[in-house]
């Protein structure tokens, strides 16, 4: 398995930075609501269809990462559960749940931000994008923003440990 | 990887089959509804705490497998997304990213119905409940009532070639 560190830097654009930031402000203001903070925009046709943080404290779903979210919420705007030609901007690197709903919304590429040790499915604990056992293949391209993303979660994991 | 075939017999009890044709009852109503049919039950505590099938072609989301769905409303019905102590009843081997969410809602139990060699995770393609790089572990049997699961698979897609 590739680790982390030997994933090729991905040359990103401005329109990059732009949706990866949208994704910022969801994890900011999941981060407010007490939820981890994660955000994730989904983009179609150059545009931003839905967007979302993680909510699963707010529902008390298991299911509700913000990956989970918008690929409902973007199923639902377009009236198609095929997200073909989308792209998912998320701020931490997709667990192996939200990777497997991307693959099967059929998503064009994925972009994410920082690693996640724990439970990151795009080459830190599984390289499930590139799984040869699992269709159709799913593009990823991560460390867009990626120090944005990991303070953001620092500074909520600190304060959690300080009011705990 | 073990094979499908090389899994043990369980032994499920009169408890169980009658929670798994609770799922079969969702399964044959998504079926009839147009969708894939597969049904899902969630019990805590010895009952049945939610229960739906397949809604991805109704509600347009990519993510409505029946897991999910009974994942998100169980959690609702009991205000907390760890469902720990609770099983699920699905009427097909659980797709990876169905997996995965069970996982992370800590479920003691996953028993499941007919095996997916397309997309089954636990075991017919990958398998993942058994991965010791993902954590908490899951338990998970398959094979129950797994011939009425397969029929109504069945004749859904040779009634869909049919019209197709």
């Amino acid at each position: 398995m590739a680790h982390i560190n030997d994933l090729p830097s991905w040359v990103f654009d401005e329109t990059d930075h732009t949706f990866m930031n949208e994704a910022l402000v969801e994890a900011a203001i999941a981060g407010a609501r007490g939820e981890v903070p994660v955000g994730a925009v989904l983009v179609h046709d150059g545009a931003i269809i839905a967007r979302s943080g993680n909510r699963r404290e707010e529902l008390q779903d298991p299911t509700a990462h913000a990956e989970i979210l918008v690929l409902g919420a973007a199923g639902r705007e377009i009236g198609d559960w095929r997200l073909e030609n989308a792209t998912l901007f998320v701020t931490l690197e997709p667990c192996p749940m939200c990777l497997e709903a991307c693959r099967q919304a059929r998503l064009a590429l994925i972009v994410w931000g920082t690693p996640d040790p724990l439970m990151g499915a795009c080459g830190s604990v599984l390289d499930a994008a590139e799984d040869p056992r699992l269709h159709p293949p799913i593009a990823q391209r991560g460390g867009l923003l990626a120090d944005n993303a990991s303070k953001l979660l620092k500074e909520f994991f600190a304060k959690k440990r300080l009011s705990s």
